[in-house]
């Protein structure tokens, strides 16, 4: 105890102990400790918040990467099991459909058993809290499990139901958040400080997006567009680094379980860098993003269409009501039906897992020019060297199978978004805006075989940066969002399509965000959930609401110079207690027959 | 007369002309003309800041591609009089020198006669206007014609005087923006809206980074994270609306002038897609990161102190005061001089202008392995195909000449940065901070020549990815944001190196946020402008101010118990009207010396 003392007064300058003088260098030791502490109060002086941030992006980045190993050898096992089963074509169909169907049902009726709120992708519902509405246990980590195990068993059906991973991620990597930040009150006693939780929701968002993409940037920014109205630089910031944590860790991940040499983009391409479009290509690709805006327009309206109509037709209410893994079962099978490859699903290259038709899409050559002499037959397996083969049917050439592909997966990504489970929209709607681009882009190198003359070399007009495209102007148009250019250039780890891209998004923007809200609006207006409205612009004359719209027009009057029994009719024929009114019959009958003030029939039909 | 209002009627359904019953299909041409009615009502009826956006967007990347080619012009013929004019070593000093002095002193005197407002980059200014100070004609577009003729002065004098255009670039969009504004509120008789014109200011910022760097997204991003601290979803869009338009103009009019075969990317590298850098190189791009916070730094405090030298300084301030252009004349000889190719110049790559520093700095091979078993001589005429071996000389190796060139630029840069005239620091602080990458690029591929066994083939460690880093961080770190990472990839057209980069970044931030104000906040504080204080943190024992820091302790009070002559004493020997009265001497005597309050003395001296 005295010696303790004196230790501690020896380092105030006073009567020194001998263990303090046998030390080497007493003076550079406590310099050292001078700075450590020094070190230390800097380091503690940030806010602690920076330490949850990188918790919660190495966090998610291990969830995400357990999820996708786990995944792949389910996909995998299918896989095998379906090569193995030898040539009887029942066999081989029950192979290919009983998965999907049990792997729906069960992510149906475990994850609605345990909580209603993990259906979906979870994003629409985020927007509404983020807006400042509270929606109970919406982020209760209960619905962890739930979610989680649904999810895996939704993407373990692969292409075969054809639903993504972005949404439900996010809403995951919000609860985790959320629960953290629980944990931390409570243990450090601080009081509860809404905007903070706020400002933890987006950054988690952002973590949600960069730890399935591996894009950081691009995650920081669909977050912030899809999720807020308004932000601050401060969020952005700790958005970027909670997403940098995510990415990496991912990515680390894949290099530490050899299956990649290093840390690189996840759909690499190679387009040529030295002029990978011409001049007048521009053209084509905002044409491209008008026609992906378009699509995009009348795919939100069937789906919204179409869900309406399952929650009012008798027969699918019902069975929504009372045994949702029946409805998933079914769903399962009709989708895994039509996907079976030596069906129908041959046209549409149902072999392939999604990722795989994100990379053959973004593949340098032309499919069309390469098959406009010879036609390969259709492989009885996919050939691990040129997956595109599967993109080709000697019978319907590229463009059917693409068309195809399109039209099919149209609506059946919408029956499929209405199965009742974890699921996203995002993925499979970025492959539907390549497929669209690549079908553009083949035609295009099929009108122009002789490319670009550029410096005396001939350059190939290449189809795989019209996919690059149209994936993101497509789904940029569903989501109304910009970073999904962005995305498009983290993914495939070359910018060299900046502008073009850029400019097709820019337009299927401006043709969805006129028409249709995005899906996600569209989805809080479904579900009844708030909202805050759009601005459309400063104008009042813009918006197409008038008076008459929300008021009633049907009333009666009571005028000051009517008769008697005119009043006694009006009074008797009525059920209302009021009456207005009005100096005389003439402004009542004025009344009786306004002034037309529909404002949609503007235009005068001659 | 007559036909004309039968004509009109026509169309509402009354008495018809001949001529229209004349006319072909009136049906489909009414139809046509009320289809084109709809399609002008919903062009309309987006606001029409739209087109606003555009033009701006248009006319920036206008001016920015003239002065880029005026500037070309004039540089062409220094090189063309230099090469020409013989051996003789005074000529050619004389060549070399002239012209950047007499081009800086002219902008230096052109633009300070006109405006004093005209100097400097401007991104100050304009980041206390956003937080809402109003300075009087700022943004008046007198001070327009001053700034590009300056500007384009400045530039013209290329790598000898090391400044760079996205600063005035922004200031000079800025103008033309609240010009365009004031013009509509003038025409269209609208109220005057202040939000509105904020919102075009941070556009217009977007559009001057854009029109620089054709780089719209990083355009919208350094805009937003350098000018505002927080914004709509709804500026944003508008951001990348008008960014796109300059970026895309401007590179459409190099296509157009046959400097290019096609839209791509400034400063367009080559870097193999497979493996761009090996796992354990994260650390060293971490601590480039650290290294690079640390050296901006100590730039901030280098140029802070020393601007603050050149203002209290006897003879420069009286020189800055009374004549500008002498100032300058006098920096750019010192400034020339010491670039004097044939003297200490060649040491540091001064035949180089700052676009061919960026390109050579960005180059995949390692140029200290190339130069490692052979040395070859210094050439007397810049090579085009090998630029690089300017970075070479035999005496010095490469290491020594970008040390050399980095100690110079260093204090060059610090000295040209005090000239009074339109100038920005961001290109000269990229292009350091790409030296410094490939610095540690250079020595990492010599202490590691065997490079990166990946696969069985043998990747030698690229230079120019920590070149590309070291870029992105020190400019990061000297301007406190993330987004020059993203600005390094729109340059290059490439965004293999992501994650690298993006962690290198956050780590020169983490060190100089911490540590110094930010160049732009730096400035305001030099200036004397009003700003924000910056958000360390939550925790209020974060921030070191205290009490005592700001309240007067020197005060004299007066004891209800004190003697008649002390009361004279003290009456008569200050100034002040009014005296504290206490309760007695010793609580008079307690103030005298009050306790320690120093916040910034909380680690014992021992």
């Amino acid at each position: 105890m005295e010696e303790l003392v004196g230790l501690r007064e020896g380092s105030s300058g006073k009567p020194v102990t001998l263990q303090e003088l046998w030390g080497p260098c007493p003076r550079v030791r406590g310099r050292i400790r001078c700075g450590l502490q020094w070190l230390k109060e800097k380091l503690f002086r940030v806010d602690e918040d920076w330490y949850f941030l990188a918790i919660l992006g190495v966090l998610m980045a291990l969830i995400s990467y357990a999820m996708n190993f786990a995944i792949g050898r389910v996909v995998r096992a299918h896989q095998w099991l379906y090569g193995e089963i030898g040539d009887s074509h029942l066999l081989r169909y029950l192979s290919w459909t009983v998965y999907p169907v049990a792997l729906l049902s069960f992510s149906s009726g475990f994850s609605q058993s345990i909580t209603p709120f993990s259906a979906g992708s979870g994003l629409p519902e985020l927007k509404t809290m983020l807006s400042g509405v509270i929606l109970e246990n919406y982020l209760d980590i209960k619905n962890f499990g739930a979610k989680v195990a649904g999810l895996s068993c939704t993407l373990a059906t692969g292409s075969t139901i054809f639903l993504g991973k972005v949404g439900p991620f996010v809403h995951l990597s919000v609860m985790i958040a959320a629960y953290l930040g629980r944990v931390r009150t409570r243990t450090l006693g601080e009081p509860e400080n809404k905007s903070k939780q706020n400002e933890m929701l987006v950054a988690a968002a952002a973590v949600g997006v960069a730890t399935v993409f591996a894009a950081p940037f691009s995650g920081v920014l669909f977050s912030i567009e899809v999720m807020s109205s308004h932000f601050t630089v401060w969020d952005y910031w700790r958005g970027f680094f909670a997403a940098t944590c995510g990415a990496f860790t991912f990515r680390l991940l894949a290099v530490f379980n050899s299956e990649q040499e290093t840390i690189t983009s996840i759909y690499k391409t190679s387009f040529p860098v030295d002029v990978p479009f011409d001049l007048p290509e521009i053209f084509f690709f905002v044409a491209l993003g008008a026609i992906c805006g378009v699509l995009s327009c009348v795919y939100l309206v069937c789906q919204r269409n179409f869900v309406g109509f399952i929650k009012t037709n008798r027969f699918t209410s019902k069975l929504l009501a009372t045994s949702k893994p029946l409805y998933a079962a079914l769903a399962a099978l009709i989708l895994a039906s039509i996907t079976y490859p030596p069906g129908v699903g041959r046209f549409m290259a149902s072999r392939l897992s999604m990722g795989q038709h994100l990379v053959t899409l973004f593949d340098n050559n032309s499919w069309a020019l390469m098959t406009r002499n010879s036609s390969p037959p259709w492989p009885a397996e996919p050939d691990p060297q040129n997956l595109w083969f599967e993109w080709y049917h000697p019978r319907f050439t590229i463009f059917g199978t693409l068309a195809f592909f399109l039209i099919m997966k149209f609506w059946m990504l919408i029956l499929a978004s209405t199965i009742p489970m974890p699921a996203g929209l995002f993925m499979p709607v970025f492959i539907m805006g390549a497929a669209i681009g690549r079908l553009l882009g083949e035609a295009l190198s099929l009108a122009f075989p002789e490319g670009i003359v550029a410096g005396g070399v001939i350059n190939p007009i290449m189809p795989g940066g019209y996919a690059l495209a149209g994936a993101a102007a497509f789904s940029g148009a569903v989501t109304h969002t910009i970073s999904t250019a962005l995305l498009a250039f983290e993914l495939t780890g070359q910018i060299l399509h900046a502008l073009p891209v850029l400019m097709a998004v820019l337009m299927a923007n401006a043709v969805s965000q006129n028409c249709q809200p995005s899906f996600y609006n569209g989805t809080i207006m479904m579900k009844k959930l708030p909202y805050l409205p759009r601005i459309r612009g400063r104008k009042i004359g813009s918006y197409p609401v008038t008076v008459g719209h929300f008021m009633n027009c049907a009333i009666t009057t009571l005028a000051k110079d009517a008769p008697l029994e005119q009043v006694v009719k009006v009074v008797t024929s009525t059920d209302e207690a009021q009456y207005p009114l009005v100096e005389s019959t003439v402004s009542s009958e004025a009344r009786e027959h306004p002034a037309p003030c529909l404002a949609h029939s503007r235009c005068p039909v001659n």
